[in-house]
């Protein structure tokens, strides 16, 4: 089985197919950084268009199970999420909306301070607020998993803490290998994994060691150390793929509407764009590279198993819906 | 002349007429709590429809010089402000075009966390946020106040220093009077008055010594008093008379739409609701006991002119267009 949790592709029939030469069963894609509800709903609309478009390549994904029917029909379920609270603007009320439309993940924060917790590029970070208290109990309720990949570490730590279901971190790598101001230290690691949560490995070069030309040998290696740390069943895939798309959309992400000036992120005035993925993770149809590379450092079957799909599979299973 | 910085009454045509009744020549009335964009536009629009139902008793007021209009005509000015950041939603290019419909003040955080700075009530406070700092800028640039009221120590002194014009606390006393969490210590006021902000004075019951028992002439000695302590051009009125209000929208103030659990703010759940109104200020024709009690209590005509108004007037007049 194959999961990749986290893709913000431009999406096309091309990466769809990509998507089944790869195996690839199901992705988690992003659908909102800083849109806002309406905004959001739009984008939901624009993905049940491609459904209909493309029936024999995709299929929308909301439970587990729908990854089960996926396979047995040659296709890749998308799940949802978003990368910043904004859909639900400041109302409590929309946590359940979104999670019945099909959202399935939703970072407390991007990159800056939210109504509910603090971004890595902010100078302080005071953890969950007030308001992020009760929206966490709600999204525990609902099974909207909670997802602090680009949180800062307190926040990140009193999350996994609070909430009374496992959270994750979608897309980071540990900053012990790669020291990027986005992957995650130990403590933040140990917190996440140990109460269940589940860390995917970001290929996004900027949180690689040696960024693009970090060698598949390296990122395996990496991923065998984490998982001897923190346990291999809360690991999995969380790409962070961003494929064709334009500069213009680094610029949303980065910028959204919070600043007239330009914010370069991880990037620079000299490198404003995407920088070019590692040669052995091109696009959906290197999983087997992947897969390959994992094995080659040591890796027995069960654990790249269930690196490739299978713990993400069970963490969808129990964490989509109300508890039970 | 008299200004009354604060008020979000149950407007009706009788606190029209009792605030002519009081000789008010203006009032910034509060349009938005936690409404957010399109909400906000909807209660300009109930404004508009007010000024063409009582053209004899209020207008609009964008600048000072609406003010001696008001003035000349008879009529009070009502100009608007924000408790909450909630209107521009997270879009910076929104607080061009509140100034342009009419809003003149704009509190970077009510009680809790926002995308900008932290509330009062929240455990911790890291300050002014990324996005905080953006926005501190673009309100300087087009004459959009900085209110400070509802928000915690450190966001409001960084918010006096960061901003490059001065601020204001529409409505709160020093809380060495009177130690309600809403009052402002020393350093805070400090801040605020001493890079040419004001302090406006509450009359809500809960920011009062002896609440709703507080006598005219302790209210009056603590202005007298706080006159000396940070220059008396610094000082004017923001009573926070919440007139004719239902305990239904004391709880939207507190609640909005963050949280499922009330929560009880200043109140309590045996005493939900506002509570009374001192016996010397029961609405907007009681003026003239605050000018009684400030003269009563020492205070020179000049003084007293400046606190009933001719402070907020002259604020007003350097503070609400584009910096000359």
């Amino acid at each position: 089985m194959r999961i990749d949790c986290l893709q913000y592709a431009n999406w096309s029939e091309k990466i769809f197919r990509q998507m089944r030469e790869g195996k690839v069963d199901a992705v988690q894609v992003t659908i909102s950084y800083h849109e806002m509800f309406r905004e959001t709903v739009q984008n939901f609309e624009q993905w049940n268009r491609w459904f209909e478009q493309f029936p024999d390549l995709i299929m929308k994904g909301e439970w587990a199970s729908d990854i089960d029917r996926a396979r047995e029909t040659g296709r890749t379920a998308i799940f949802f999420g978003f990368q910043n609270p904004s859909p639900m603007e400041d109302d409590i009320g929309l946590v359940e909306i979104l999670h019945t439309l099909g959202a399935r993940f939703m970072q407390l924060t991007y990159n800056n301070q939210s109504l509910l917790a603090t971004g890595c590029y902010e100078a302080e970070d005071p953890g969950i607020t007030r308001m992020g208290r009760q929206v966490i109990k709600e999204m525990n309720r609902v099974g909207l998993v909670i997802d602090m990949s680009h949180s800062a570490d307190r926040s990140t730590i009193e999350a996994a803490d609070l909430s009374e279901r496992p959270i994750a971190i979608t897309h980071a790598n540990p900053h012990a290998w790669s020291p990027a101001l986005r992957n995650k230290k130990d403590d933040v690691i140990r917190a996440v994994t140990e109460n269940g949560g589940m860390l995917g490995f970001s290929i996004y070069p900027h949180h690689l060691k040696d960024k693009s030309d970090c060698t598949l040998e390296s990122f395996c290696g990496m991923i065998g150390d984490t998982g001897e740390k923190y346990g291999f069943e809360q690991l999995g895939i969380g790409t962070d793929l961003c494929q064709d798309q334009p500069d213009s959309v680094v610029e949303w992400m980065r910028v959204g509407r919070w600043s007239k000036e330009i914010d370069y992120g991880e990037g620079s005035a000299a490198a404003p764009g995407f920088p070019p993925m590692p040669d052995w993770f091109r696009d959906n149809r290197d999983f087997g590279n992947i897969e390959a590379g994992l094995k080659a450092v040591g890796m027995n079957d069960d654990e790249v198993q269930g690196i490739m799909g299978g713990n993400w599979y069970r963490f969808f299973d129990e964490n989509f819906g109300p508890r039970s």
